[in-house]
């Protein structure tokens, strides 16, 4: 899985999103509670990304997100893809693919995230809104990646 | 089911939560997106109440909290239930049984809920920290309510 | 959505799934519990697929598979896709839209469905492995239909 | 952790489950696609019931169904869970808790689990039906800790 986490890593670059954004929003939504750093932060989504499950949903949401844009899907479908309207929901499915593996905790930080939208998450946003850009999966794949490194960061640091 | 809607809607005043205390948190998360009054939001809760899912968790996470008021579990599991400490997670997973048959904005609304306890949500909760009260499932499940509620009035008003 | 509607049955029979062919399997796996036809299968299945989250996820989930089939996403999960492997999970993940809205007895059918594969899910499996076609996520989204069906067909029986 | 762990499993063997009748469930669903014994399952097994969310779960269900054996809760609701009719539901929701964090293949193996009750499952079923019994919570939590460690090992030894 080497190859595919390099290959995930360099496709969220390209998308506009470093590792440093998410863990900024980590930092800011678990700092309050725990003594910890912001590379306590990168290191917890660095290992989030790391697993299986989180690699085919970046590299599979993204993939949706530029054929979208490039309109190949048929012209039904891609434009409900591409205006995000709020009923459409799929995304946030997709997303719950690395929340659920993360725990409850995970749960509850994914939908403050995906309703306040922080730092990058608000940037894609409003991106995939103005622009000829689709962010429709990537920002709850975002919040999805936070939402679960904070909630690990939380149980490690109530078990010790 | 007329019968189980009474038991419940009775159970939730005695443990402190009105019909319009829901409605209040479901009018101030929703009202900004439409033009809705506090009697749509109470209409739209009890829709949701009326549900065979939402009836089922009402009634078993109060009997839940009541038995582990009376400390009537084995000790080690009545402990872990009344400190509702943030790893337990089982309060969410059994609010998730009215909140995923609602729709992806349901689950968005949900989180938000749980993290920022608006209203009756956050009464429930310092009741159930500082007294003898254990509000442990039952303040997931006022958040799962409302956060559908809210969900289905979006998708209504969407679809006129 | 009458116009979505229309499209995503018009979509399913152009990948090779008729209304009846997911009736068959509602029947047969809930036919022996209920004294039900093939033609109230074929009602439950048609009320499943009008709702807006079938409708977004039947277009979603085919155009999906299509583009695979073209080979126009990056082909690192062009081949992820088209291989259907036992850990790409997100086939799944996505069906969930439509299980979740549909009590749990949607979700053990589902299981159960992908599993023992059925009638056209084990063709569309099989004419996915074999050939040129990729069916990664249909055959995913009609175990959720017809899952979804049957589960309401309990519901529905049991409260009379 | 520790005391928690042997808590949970001294519980599991009070009500009549061994590790060895998990592991055995195991095997016969996940031996026949890999080389294993099952010693290996009931290595993973025990792997599954270490994790918190397990742990918490299985004293969380047998808590609640010992509560309604002994006819404590509210008349209406102890009676609905003793009944475990298959609209419940929530018995399903609770063992989710363990199935969600071990991912999709885990979910189609419940399901099927649940639907064709081999071993003890069955047994459990049988029990909490005919006699002063109730197995309600327990049948599921066992459906879905063999579903997770069959998961586990397909994940496993595909990796290597």
């Amino acid at each position: 899985m080497k190859n595919v986490k390099e290959a995930a890593i360099t496709k969220l670059e390209e998308r506009g999103v470093t590792i440093n954004d998410i863990a900024t929003i980590v930092y800011n939504i678990q700092g309050s509670y725990q003594n910890i750093t912001v590379d306590d932060c990168k290191e917890m989504v660095l290992s989030i990304i790391s697993k299986r499950e989180t690699l085919y949903t970046i590299l599979t949401g993204i993939a949706i997100d530029e054929i979208a844009e490039k309109g190949l899907f048929d012209p039904e479908i891609n434009k409900i893809i591409t205006d995000d309207n709020s009923l459409y929901g799929l995304d946030e499915i997709l997303a719950l693919s690395i929340v659920n593996m993360n725990g409850s905790i995970a749960l509850t930080n994914f939908g403050y995230l995906d309703k306040t939208k922080p730092g990058i998450i608000g940037q894609l946003d409003k991106e995939g809104k103005s622009s000829t850009k689709c962010h429709t999966f990537l920002d709850d794949i975002i919040c999805a990646i936070a939402a679960s490194a904070a909630s690990r960061i939380a149980h490690q640091v109530i078990k010790k």
